[in-house]
């Protein structure tokens, strides 16, 4: 297969389920013959992953919002040069948990940030590159808190930030569906795992032409 | 002591003797009855110093230059705002190995990050601090090389990076203190210790006033 292959990220708030979707939706890919690359930001390559430790340990206020926001925009660049663009350039389908919409979303609706220094750094740290496919997990504030609090574990800086700036971030990426649907696909993540992913996979198809053809 | 302390950033490239003059120059301005904090980049706060050790060790290419931008306007604005600014505000004096000269030097002229980039991160990460002063500290490359070669540790990274690279730097430093004249004054670094120290402290006391008046 020498055509690029398509980018595809999972968006959505803590206990959204995109963890559990991404390995089902990489099943589902790899059902109808294509080699896919599952990943994950912050993280993806070894020095993203190294950049990850400093962003998801430690206390809530460790760093500033502009701050963190420069350490996503360096992790995210790695992810890309080492695992991305190098997949999707021998053909194969990435799949990541969480991209740039995660940025404008935690560091822009969440902290503050202006959108236009995210804008930028957008453009420089990833030079341009917006996925295929984006969906976007959707679950109201207390089912996806509470789904992330069974499993709190040492990576939980942003889990525990409390519930009303987590209403305005799931607002935030409901917002950012909205202002690109033909980028971004809502899914009803709050119901069972099987519907969830039968939903996912119905965006897939679809988007993709795939059940049809292959 | 209300008013606001200076920030002054020594510069240079590998083995120009900054550390040691950083040191000098600390116990210079602590003789005129100043409070002075000295630091360093990348690093100079806990944040910063986490995020040094990403970038001055392991492999000469475990970034692209962009990355590496990123990464060390970062590690700026938390050495910032948890060191530099809080130290100023109270009327202490900044004394710091290395600023943001050195990205314009190290990513820009020799990693070939564009100026725009750098510029923008910049004001970005340091919402447009420049430093009351900044000494270059100039030196031929063989001789800094070999000063940095008797010294060669862990930290080594820039350093092994070739001589022809370090001519590019010593240009790169030396533009700048051209074209920012107001601001930087270039010491010759080449001759003994006690030399360059005295031409640093000449060059304080000028800038400052501070001979005379204390």
């Amino acid at each position: 297969m020498s055509t690029r292959g398509q980018f595809i990220t999972l968006e959505g708030g803590e206990g959204s389920g995109k963890s559990t979707q991404l390995r089902r939706l990489a099943t589902t890919l790899a059902e109808r013959g294509l080699e896919v690359v599952t990943t994950r930001e912050p993280g993806g390559s070894p020095g993203a992953e190294a950049i990850r430790d400093l962003l998801v340990k430690g206390d809530t206020d460790r760093w500033d919002a502009v701050t963190e926001a420069l350490l996503h925009f360096a992790a995210r660049r790695d992810h890309l040069r080492v695992t991305v663009r190098p997949a999707l350039a021998r053909g194969a389908w990435v799949v990541s948990d969480r991209y740039a919409d995660s940025s404008l979303v935690y560091q822009g609706v969440g902290q503050g940030v202006d959108r236009g220094v995210l804008d930028t750094l957008f453009q420089i740290a990833t030079d341009g590159l917006k996925p295929d496919l984006t969906l976007l997990l959707d679950v109201p504030v207390e089912i996806g808190l509470a789904r992330a609090g069974a499993r709190r574990g040492a990576e939980d800086r942003y889990e525990r930030m409390g519930e009303a700036l987590h209403r305005r971030l799931r607002d935030g990426f409901l917002a950012i569906a909205a202002a690109e649907p033909q980028r971004c696909v809502v899914i009803d993540a709050a119901g069972p795992i099987d519907d969830v992913a039968a939903a996912i996979r119905t965006a897939v198809d679809a988007r993709f032409k795939l059940g049809a053809v292959r």
